[in-house]
């Protein structure tokens, strides 16, 4: 947690506004256990704070009890920039995800599209992981750790057909549309911040005839030389390589 | 599991030669319910192996049983080439070591140096994970993920100053020597196979005192934007970063 991020219900007085604002807040969550115990902050220390899908800046702590932590707060900086990322992950197996979802949301990933594959065990889909607060939970701890502020967006789409034939199309118009894929493929192009989708398959692999459907899609296929990454690895890996940040 | 790890032992006839040699192997263990239960491998089916530090092949099921898998093996094709790369991290916790050592084997990396630093609970270093048994087990799950069969070189340094005075100088003589550290660094530079040292710093990041002594032994800080990464997440990123694979 090298950012405490803030919600507007923790503000005892409205917020001037979500990009410039000041305010005092109350904090009786892991947040305030993280501040006492890691931090071990003592009243008069700043703290890094930042707004949900607002701005950045820093927070006096004012009192800290067994039950309530107050700070004033200062929110001045904006956000670092997100990535011009479409992400499309076959859904991982759900301690990987995990991994994956903070991992994505600390690299600025804003965009994330959890696909069908048939390399997709179909428990997978029934997890808790996949209602919206255990997304939430993993993709703020990433927020945290990266100190960002702008919740990621996460769309499910348990069938790959419809979703590779009606709506890949459209994602890919007018940017470069990548596949991780280690055959028949072209060497991961180096860093730019060209607007870009790009699809990483499931444990073993997108089978022949998906690759097939996602390439009539708008997809090329790229690899990073000749390892087999876990997705958890692959994804700073690609992001790394495709993005100049 | 992309890769079947064998060693020496498995051999029920000396091999020929570490880097081209063929064989029979009788497995028992973890790999015989991987090959059982994941592959679901049939008698005659081929499967990809290799032998620890030697040569890549592959592997025909001649018989399963509940004890015992006999596989026929071809070992001639060589491992995928190192990463030319000296990795320095001062000690991760254990929890996120394990998956760091899998993750850094699995990019290839061959020559791993853990240090001491200011914030590095001293807890650490008592972790069995750092037992050579604790090491292997971790730095073989990223070989067989990745279809690799060299096993990286661990050193263990668990003083500070005295591996970065008398140690580190001469690991960085000749070759491009770099501290990912997000405070005055130039912007980490674009892939090549360029001989590399690179340091990554605990969580909380080096103290000034300890980066101060890291750039007078030769190491020069480079960032990779603004965002604050976990070692786990910040190893893939900053390898892909730097090479070309």
């Amino acid at each position: 947690m090298n950012l405490i991020l803030l919600f507007e219900d923790d503000f005892t007085s409205p917020l001037t506004s979500p990009l410039t604002s000041a305010g005092e807040v109350r904090l009786h969550d892991r947040r305030l256990t993280h501040i006492r115990d890691v931090h071990r902050a003592l009243p008069g220390d700043q703290l890094r704070v930042g707004l949900l899908n607002g701005a950045m800046g820093s927070g006096q702590l004012l009192s800290l009890s067994e039950h309530e932590a107050v700070l004033r707060v200062e929110l001045d900086t904006p956000p670092p920039p997100p990535l011009p990322l479409t992400l499309i992950l076959a859904l991982p197996r759900p301690k990987m995800f995990k991994r994956t979802l903070a991992a994505a949301a600390s690299m600025g990933v804003k965009d994330l599209w959890l696909i069908n594959s048939y390399r997709v065990d179909k428990s997978y889909w029934g997890s808790p992981l996949l209602t919206e607060a255990g997304l939430r939970e993993h993709l703020l701890l990433g927020l945290e750790q990266a100190c960002d502020t702008q919740l990621p967006q996460v769309h499910l789409r348990k069938r790959f057909k419809p979703f590779v034939e009606d709506e890949l199309p459209e994602l890919c118009r007018g940017r470069r549309a990548l596949l991780a894929h280690p055959y028949n493929a072209q060497p991961c192009p180096s860093a730019s911040d060209e607007s870009t989708l790009l699809a990483i398959g499931p444990e073993g692999g997108f089978i022949p005839y998906e690759v097939e459907k996602l390439v009539e899609a708008g997809l090329s296929p790229v690899h990073l030389g000749p390892r087999i990454l876990r997705v958890e690895t692959a994804v700073p890996a690609l992001l790394s390589r495709l993005f100049t940040f």
